[in-house]
């Protein structure tokens, strides 16, 4: 491709990126994360989408959405694709995150150690069980749920977590947006009546169940060198 | 299209679905439920894909994998084809899952209620600490992990959900396959060695927070009808 050729992929307005694209940018991120650490330093369009399942075309049209990013006859340099990505998806900073119902799933998320190392810092505990109300996990004291205006101007939250009872998620969300916060990470398999200006990301663990039952169905379709009989009736 | 015509997709042996098409059938599968229990009879593929963000080319190939599912002039038949994706799926049939780990997380996944609904059953409980082994859970009581080849015959469990400590994963995932489970629902955050005949399906929470960043950074690059200032630096 000559410099002076306009682009086939012409950079876009990031607002107008598909909501299916972000999903595969962080997919090619984390890919490029492990690349990055094994000392790899460019890629194709082709290799990367291989290695993701994903079509070459896919690959250059998702990476077109942020300009112009391959280089002729080298691929994607990968340090400087993944510093974008991370910049694009918001990992190159931290963000400091409340996480609301401190139930087994809120404690869980707590102890999780996949928020921390991606620049996500749990930075405030609510409840509204004044039985939970006080208690303390790790350096931090839950508060009671009435406190989220105060403590979201106080602390700069920017996020929350969501991991309330199925009847209490769009209360919860309400105020969560009433507060300042904006953007929600919801566990409760609910829809949430989206309020205007609050982003959501609901995590449906149903259908992560699913994609798993239909690797299995698939895998399992017996063939003639297939001699262990799986525990399926 | 005339039907004496050769379709276009060609219906494909579902062996050969690529990874990236089966997280978009549990999408389209869920939007057809709803427009399903609201009533509508079809769809066309720019409709359904119109909906999930999606373009209809995909859609179409996607959908095309399992047969010719359109009918020309009519769309797909909403009935029909959720009755077709449920199957490809597994989610048209019982699966009986083994939760293992039943620490915050392991307790907070046992009360969650997406599972059932979709016909994923947890069967079994098991732990390796002698202080939770024998605790009950609604009508279950919690085994320890040795015991896990037995019931695995005895109960016909078929998958697990590992909801274990990181540095635990891969010795629990190679005891789950010894058993005789045949996939695995891995929320630990790392890379499990995968075993050759597990299917492995891998939560990654720490990238649901990504998306949510993503669209945040999206929704609040400024504008000039954007009144209110988020509390983001």
């Amino acid at each position: 491709m000559n410099k002076d050729r306009p682009k086939t992929s012409q950079p876009t307005d990031p607002l107008a990126t598909p909501k299916a694209t972000i999903g595969r940018l962080s997919l090619y991120l984390r890919h490029l994360e492990n690349l990055f650490q094994a000392g790899q330093e460019t890629i194709s369009s082709n290799k990367l989408g291989e290695a993701l399942d994903i079509s070459d075309a896919q690959v250059r049209k998702d990476l077109g959405y942020f300009g112009p990013m391959g280089h002729p006859g080298v691929g994607y340099r990968i340090a400087q694709l993944r510093e974008k990505l991370r910049s694009v998806l918001g990992t190159n900073r931290d963000w400091n995150v409340a996480l609301i119902g401190m139930g087994n799933l809120g404690r869980a998320l707590f102890g999780y150690g996949g928020f921390h190392r991606r620049g996500f810092i749990i930075s405030a505990l609510f409840d509204q069980d004044p039985q939970v109300v006080g208690s303390v996990h790790g350096n931090l004291t839950v508060h009671h749920i009435s406190e989220l205006s105060v403590l979201t101007r106080e602390l700069g939250l920017q996020l929350a977590i969501l991991a309330v009872p199925t009847p209490a998620a769009n209360d919860v969300a309400t105020r969560v947006q009433a507060a300042g916060i904006v953007g929600v990470l919801n566990f409760a398999p609910t829809r949430l009546t989206v309020p205007k200006d609050l982003s959501i990301v609901s995590v449906d663990l149903g259908s992560e169940l699913e994609r798993l039952a239909f690797d299995v169905n698939r895998r399992l379709i017996p063939s003639d060198d297939d001699t262990q009989a799986p525990p399926l009736e």
